[in-house]
């Protein structure tokens, strides 16, 4: 590996390993498990999951990678608070959705050279790019990690035994 | 920039704003807030803020940027679950040893080149390193900064409105 591909791969690797622990959490709750909320009059579970689920799906056109797949997410889980909403996707729906996009995100990211990586995502125009060339994909995709790891740590607080401390809860790579 | 200098700048940036973010809420807490826990019989956000700063502390060797400044902050933050450890720093305390550490390690970032992130971090022998690549400085860089934000998604809940939805509390890189 070049020196540009091991710093992309170690951004590929936080993004795995912060899908993988979210995709395990969430995709294990029952149902009643997901209507709890992380904390009183906080989000419950399956709207931190439809959240994190409707913007997996607007990285699609962001990294030009194609048209979003489920943009009807947005009204449930991007725009509107929880419970404002009261018809949303069940917990099997979302696990479906969040696999499969889970799975084109993955590919689609292999994909990207390093050069690839740091171009610009679309929500910057080309003009703006040119004086702000750190608004890349790149940036963008650990700006996501980052997201995701916000959200997982609020979710857990849902469903673990309390007063664990934070050593178990934590995942320091290295 | 070289891509290599983009890729390196693009995980400084992401670490600033994730340790700015931080250091402006955990900052301006007041002592009963900071005995305030993230969700009923979980930490207190000053367990948080003192593990933070405790594993702040420990980048110090970490990436062989010298000594610990404050290893007596893991009997209390690291090894010990809150409320287990009686005697435990002010706010004041932590917020001049936070600013302290954020101040040395952003220096210490600066003068790193891409090929000294790739450097491996004390963590890992140097004989697994050779199979490991990927344990490097720079990942574990990432891994901090998700397990800041991590931890800063569950503090804020202690404090901040309740049902303000999930929009107003993230922060998405663009």
């Amino acid at each position: 590996m070049t020196p540009e591909q091991t710093l992309v791969d170690a951004a590929l690797r936080s993004w795995r390993s912060n899908m993988d622990r979210a995709s395990k959490f969430f995709g294990s709750l029952t149902p009643e498990e997901l209507e709890l909320e992380v904390a009183p009059a906080r989000n419950r579970l399956i709207y931190i999951w439809g959240h994190l689920t409707a913007l997996n799906d607007a990285i699609l056109p962001l990294f030009v990678f194609g048209q979003r797949r489920y943009p009807e997410l947005d009204d449930t889980f991007i725009s509107a608070v929880d419970h404002a909403v009261l018809q949303i996707p069940s917990g099997p729906e979302l696990k479906q959705i969040w696999a499969e996009l889970d799975l084109v995100l993955w590919a689609e990211f292999q994909k990207l050279s390093p050069s690839e990586w740091l171009q610009r995502h679309q929500s910057i125009f080309p003009e703006d790019f040119v004086r702000e060339p750190h608004r890349n994909r790149y940036a963008s995709l650990l700006g996501r990690t980052a997201h995701l790891a916000y959200h997982y740590g609020q979710a857990i607080l849902a469903k673990r035994r309390p007063r664990q401390g934070v050593k178990s809860t934590e995942r320091l790579s290295g």
